[in-house]
């Protein structure tokens, strides 16, 4: 109802709600017209968060997702990395307990020839962050300024920082507003937070592992290939390469849980030793890196070269590069001593004989957040020394008695809340359980380009 | 998830929000949690709005419903009118065109010995506003004190003023945010409004008049039913006698439009004189409040009770009372001369022989809105003086060039628009339509009691 002759208002707010309110499809103009006012400080925090619940609701069409994507995406600053010759390829992960690969990943692929530019973020809830793990490292620093982070990329092929002022800020902003409205779970929304702020990156493709299984924000497998899907067309309709991995997170990565400890299991990997699982998802991980990055032919190839710029030392050479470049002190790789040290340990014994059959993932990540390491609030702070060593893993035939696991602590009670959530965590069995894969599902047109299914 | 020993938070938004959005039932504890924080300002607008769109999209139990409105209803002051012997009876309209019943029906019900403590609301969009058709009358007051408003209704068995800071401050807080974020269109938050309002006024009745059709809110009768279902048993919910008719919104009540003219038909009405469909549906309403009210056995009896209360003058007497109690220059009874007086007028002649098939009803409270009688946004000021008078009702026989309205205006372009609107509104057939009744249905325990049925 237009009742005067007054000109027309270029955005009007009410009416993007109303109509995502009444599930009718934005226009690219409107998605864009409220993100732009929205950053601008032009829109108040009360529309967007009714916005963002009818968008949790009503759902995303493609293409409304597409935009929104977009909007967010040139909020801020678009990086140019084309003074780098080679392609630059990033990859990213929903989240989860253990999961160390970006560490492993962005020097390895380095080492390939490929550049990898990767802007993360820190642990929040149950799950770990890339930022936090890094800073474990003395001297490590992820808050380099652009000029930096083009420089170290320049010298060594991949940079690690946390994201920046200029990078995404309408994310910044939405995703403050969600996470006190209720408004994250959606996969939609999710989808565009996550694009924006990897394509703001400047790359060129992009290697997605999205979690799924009790340590998973995303528990199911159907769930998480939704999601997998929507980032990989999102991605593909801005042009970019994008292949996600559905990969397990049932039970922790690795064996080692918290910031320091991780840093250990890193290195180890890097050196050709570590936990199996982790090995293989990261050699996955790097094959896909490798081949969208235009340096073998196909994944299968990539893996190879992978696991040879391991044995060869080249990987680990790259990641000293790198911690040094960033200011951070190279000796954690030579000894851990000197990362930062829990002052006490404690084991966690089995309570009886059998197979271990299950780990409730969530619940040790949680764990180790008790213990002080990681963060129920963004604005808490860390403590890098303590966590979780994991002695057993999923389908590991235990004994009464014997330990599954170390608590890495500084306080006692602590120390004490952390062992009975993991002692109620872990499931005895008398017979083994069915094996879950590694890799539950490949999305992404990827796939059909290599001729390679997983 | 709860990580620290941190003593129990009493309230946290958050989790209600979460709740409403996956379609999980409230309790009466989470409900009154949240509008007491709101109404206080603990909580803010981004957090309301989000809760608000997912009770838009959720819905909400009629215990929701009920828990709702008794937590907006108490955030404020609850009138207590037990000192007055009568029952008190109120009567509320969802808003039309036209509809110029409740300066009917408060003297008419005062009279027959109900008392009617009547806090109304303005015009917004298509539809007019009790409040601003009462102060067309020069002088009158519809803004008494607490005080004030007992006095006057213990001195003429009604008063009627506009809402005050008192009463259900949380109503007044949400219905701005709602009016905002796309969230006024919901059942459950219009039932809540409206009950927990009228609950405040310390009535023992309430007679509803919901308005189906093209000028109302609620369009189609089922919607329309729905609401009425609602707020029945809402109010039952609460003790409270209440019953709901379904009448007819599909051409404007009565043929005066515009808040001086709609004083004048009220006062015809009280002669016994104007338009049939007008004075049938407030003697229907009347009977009803007279009937709650406990002055009449039936429905029947409280219409005939009514009608000689029109016939003797007692009800215009009553009027012409409560207009010298708040204020007001009663000669407007008895001369319209001294109410305000649009400059020009203008006919709206047929362009075709036939019958009026239809009104599209919303168009006309537009073209009124237009002329400057009513408000687009809250802050508009309103101007009494204009309005349309109809010559021809749906279902009248018409010739071309026949007048079908007289449009009462002060600027030339907005009467030439209203005009334009008026004959697009105005649809003529060859043959008669079909006649809509008036009281499309009753709901209610009360239907039931009295043995009646519409």
């Amino acid at each position: 109802m237009s009742l005067t002759a007054a000109p027309p208002q270029t955005f009007r707010a009410i009416d993007v709600i109303r109509k995502k309110r009444d599930a009718v499809e934005l226009s690219s103009a409107e998605i864009e017209g409220l993100v732009n006012a929205y950053t601008a400080g032009e829109i108040p925090d009360y529309q967007v968060s009714a916005w963002l619940m009818a968008v949790v609701l009503r759902g995303m069409t493609r293409p409304e997702t597409a935009a929104l994507t977009d909007a967010m995406l040139h909020s801020g600053e678009v990086l140019d990395l084309s003074f780098l010759p080679a392609r630059k390829v990033d990859k990213h992960s929903t989240g989860g307990v253990g999961d160390k690969t970006s560490l492993v990943l962005a020097p390895l692929a380095a080492a390939a020839g490929v550049a990898v530019p990767m802007i993360s973020g820190r642990g929040l809830g149950h799950t770990g962050g890339t930022l936090d793990k890094l800073e474990a490292i003395p001297g490590f620093n992820v808050n380099l300024s652009v000029a930096d982070f083009r420089r170290v990329l320049a010298t060594c092929g991949c940079a690690m920082i946390g994201q920046t002022a200029e990078i995404a800020p309408a994310d910044r902003k939405l995703y403050a507003l969600r996470d006190v409205t209720g408004t994250v779970e959606s996969p939609y929304l999710i989808c565009a937070s996550i694009m924006s702020k990897k394509l703001a990156e400047g790359i060129d493709a992009l290697v997605l592992d999205v979690k799924t299984g009790s340590g998973a924000f995303m528990k199911s497998e159907k769930d998480a290939a939704f999601l997998a899907e929507l980032m990989v067309e999102t991605g593909e309709r801005m042009g970019k390469q994008v292949v996600a991995l559905i990969t397990d997170m049932d039970q922790p990565l690795g064996k080692m849980i918290g910031n320091a400890l991780e840093v250990v299991e890193v290195v180890e990997i890097l050196r050709g030793e570590g936990p199996d699982d982790l090995r293989e998802l990261c050699l996955e991980l790097a094959g896909w890196m490798l081949h969208l990055g235009g340096v073998s032919k196909t994944v299968a190839e990539g893996k190879q070269q992978s696991a040879k710029l391991i044995s060869s030392g080249h990987a680990l050479a790259r990641f000293r590069q790198m911690i040094e470049l960033q200011g951070g002190d190279a000796r954690v790789i030579d000894d851990s001593k000197f990362l930062p040290q829990a002052q006490h340990t404690m084991l966690v014994a089995s309570a009886k004989s059998g197979y271990l059959a299950s780990m409730q993932c969530e619940q040790i990540g949680t764990a180790c957040v008790i213990l002080g390491g990681g963060r129920e609030r963004k604005e808490d702070s860390v403590d890098p020394a303590v966590g979780i060593v994991l002695h057993k893993k999923v389908g590991d035939k235990v004994s009464a008695g014997e330990p599954l696991a170390t608590i890495y602590y500084n306080a006692e009670p602590l120390g004490q809340r952390a062992r009975q959530l993991i002692e109620a965590s872990c499931q005895i069995e008398d017979a083994p359980p069915a094996k879950r894969p590694l890799i539950h599902k490949v999305i992404g047109e990827a796939v059909t380009m290599s001729g390679e299914k997983n």
